[in-house]
């Protein structure tokens, strides 16, 4: 999407240098910088320290990782090690471990020399494919905001949304962000509350800044906020991403994404998830009891980073000394308050019977 | 409550100097210092940019800040306009109206002559009683949490709370933290998770930091977290304060309350509002439609402040500088998800009904 009127991906291989370059999204929104990565270590600590992150868009930039990997050395032993490294790099998305261990399996079949150019074209496929994904979501969540947009005095749409779903969450579009995109390029008048999503506060930094970037009229709000403005009528439709759906419809995403669910359904507004398949984990049902929780450091809740007044990032402590912090990245909402799944083969609503039907290909037969 | 080893009150007259001393609460938790103030202009200012905060402590602010101007003008013009200035510092909590209200209308009788020391008891009256319906809100709280405790293999209670309403928020004690305290006091194992609660942090910076000074356990969690915590049985009890119950029990409490009552109802955590009588309006019943909600600055969603590595408090931007920002202070749960108030008459079901019979006095006759 567009960065001060430029169209970006989140990721590009340049064939001249042989190296991938990301945006640093740890440096947003205060500063816009592209790293150039050129060893699969570097991708991992990326995805690790969250430079990249997002669940579509780690599984591309993981198998970049693998691409330049076999770059320099394609043997089965760097294949399997590198391949290792890079899904114990975070434990909660699906995609990750998707990408890597279908382009491992892939890999292993051709003779090493060929390695690097498969690889690499794994990769761009990967990334191609990301934004088709995004695209037809895109496509089949338009009608829900041009339903909205239609059924209401002025037109004006408001669309709650939470943590980054967006763009900068995938290759490019997003996915809970692409019906948003395609709304305000056709012209209806979209409105995006901002959850800023503590503690990392990625819609703060991320969505707020891309949705900036891009002209799309927002508004950053506590993580507090939204029932508040449910109750009275501000948000007509939430869309949110998810970082791995299970078979029967139990989304696992950002946390805090649970009690917006809640606020929807006691107020009656429709609660969407954008979900591309490769997040559908059809090996598990009950989200609550089955997905595994990434808890990450304390100091993300204890200290914050933002501008100061001369320009510089600063890190600032913002509680007790003596005070522990507990730090769960996501958590799971259950799949009787999601409205419906905006897949890439349609709306489907979250139920086993739904999801087996659209997705026959993936179901488990046990 | 302890700071440091030693007992405090939030606020407090110096009779030597005549005047009153609180603890500014802005600079909580990196700095502890107490703040002289001699006007009713400088109560009304600390009121406004929250030096002093909490429904209960404001309201007792408020009636020395009555005090301080009858002390130096004790007019009906000068307590007239100093009442109006005091009111219009903050919307949503009832008992600062409650207090000056009172307070007037008393004075008003009275000779000027009489009436700066008569104001001065009246704030001294009020600050007592304050401390004494947290003491029985406590008394009443505690059975509670013994019975959560008795119930749990090992006895370790895990409570939830949110934003502050310790002792900070009162004179002592405080209204959701006076349970916990006398609880902990007598040696039951509480645990307190700490709802940071943004956008102000107030559970962050005065919650974890009155808990800890007094040597209670407790962690830090973003808000997002409770919901997660809940599903996870992580949580035992909610506890919650109050800035305005209508009769009918609906509560009006800092924003993203309702968020967690909605989490507890949804997972069968009993959820407890700590409602002192005096923020009980009985004149209001649907609170979503009737209680005013205080719209506060976007610099508070929008900056932050923290402590930085050399020790200086640092203001930094968290949000892209064009993005806009909304900041409503507080929202309503609705009775339905109230499991009861703990008042200083006992534990009263949150309907109009037992209201009513709790406090026959304070109903108003149609």
């Amino acid at each position: 999407m567009q960065v001060s009127g430029q169209a970006y991906r989140t990721i590009w291989f340049d064939e001249q240098t042989d190296v991938v370059n990301i945006i640093d999204q740890t440096r947003l929104p205060h500063e816009f910088v592209i790293v150039p990565i050129s060893t699969s270590g570097e991708v991992a600590r990326a995805i690790t320290t969250m430079q990249v992150r997002g669940a579509p868009l780690i599984g591309v930039a993981a198998a970049y990782g693998v691409a330049l990997a076999m770059l320099h050395e394609p043997s089965d032993k760097n294949l399997n090690e590198v391949c290792a490294q890079l899904i114990a790099t975070r434990p909660t998305a699906v995609n990750l471990r998707w990408a890597i261990d279908v382009t491992r399996e892939h890999l292993l079949k051709l003779p090493p020399a060929e390695r690097a150019a498969a690889s690499l074209a794994r990769a761009e496929e990967l990334a191609e494919q990301d934004i088709r994904l995004c695209q037809a979501i895109g496509k089949h969540g338009l009608p829900l905001i041009r339903a909205a947009a239609a059924g209401k005095q002025g037109g004006l749409v408001n669309i709650l949304t939470h943590c980054n779903a967006g763009w900068l969450a995938t290759v490019d579009w997003g996915t809970a962000t692409a019906p948003i995109y395609m709304a305000d390029n056709e012209g209806i008048k979209v409105h995006v509350y901002v959850d800023e999503t503590r503690p990392r506060n990625q819609g703060a930094s991320l969505t707020a800044w891309e949705l900036g970037e891009h002209g799309v009229p927002h508004t950053v709000i506590v993580d507090n906020a939204g029932g508040h403005l449910m109750q009275h009528g501000e948000v007509d439709l939430v869309i949110v991403g998810t970082d791995r759906t299970t078979a029967r419809g139990d989304v696992c995403n950002k946390i805090g994404t649970y009690l917006k669910a809640l606020a929807a359904h006691d107020n009656g507004v429709p609660f969407y998830v954008a979900a591309p398949s490769p997040s559908i984990d059809f090996s598990l049902s009950d989200g609550i009891r089955e997905v595994p929780i990434e808890k990450r450091p304390e100091s993300e809740v204890t200290h914050i980073s933002g501008l100061a007044s001369e320009g510089r990032i600063e890190t600032v402590r913002i509680t007790p000394a003596g005070s522990a912090a507990l730090n769960y990245a996501f958590d799971v909402t259950p799949a009787r308050l999601v409205t419906g799944l905006i897949t890439e083969r349609g709306i489907v609503a979250a139920s086993e019977e739904a999801l087996a039907k659209a997705f026959p290909e993936r179901v488990r037969k046990n």
